[in-house]
């Protein structure tokens, strides 16, 4: 099993990376851009062969070490991996 | 629109960052993992109403500022917003 993790910081909260990134695309000359919000991806492979086990699992990880439950929301996808055993 | 765009280490590279945190994971008992591939993951608002005009510019946003091209592959999806004008 392959989970992927996106992690951003919660809504309402100023983005800092992301206004500096916003900074740097007008700078380039993209004018189009409203709004850049910069996270974390985050790819584990994983033993489990049960989807449901590995999600719980990966939440726990989410809560104890990948995020910072404070500030920003992740989204969990388990997907099968071709090389699973 | 609004582009999603998962920036990751190209394939074969020492990812320190993932090691790192395999190394927090096992240490907190999730023995379970195999690798962990830590990327950015941004979000990127844009005015634009035609799809593939919206990838292109993405692109060339990455190859210019967003993604280090020499040593890190990108992915972009594109979505409509419910709050397009």
């Amino acid at each position: 099993m392959q989970a992927k993790i996106y992690i951003k910081l919660k809504h309402g909260l100023l983005d800092v990376q992301g206004k500096t990134v916003k900074g740097g695309l007008d700078s380039l000359g993209f004018g189009n851009v409203h709004e850049v919000r910069v996270g974390k991806y985050i790819e584990i492979d994983l033993d489990h062969t049960d989807a449901a086990a590995a999600k719980a699992d990966v939440e726990k990880m989410c809560e104890k070490l990948l995020s910072n439950p404070v500030i920003e929301d992740y989204r969990i996808d388990i997907e099968a991996t071709a090389t699973q055993s």
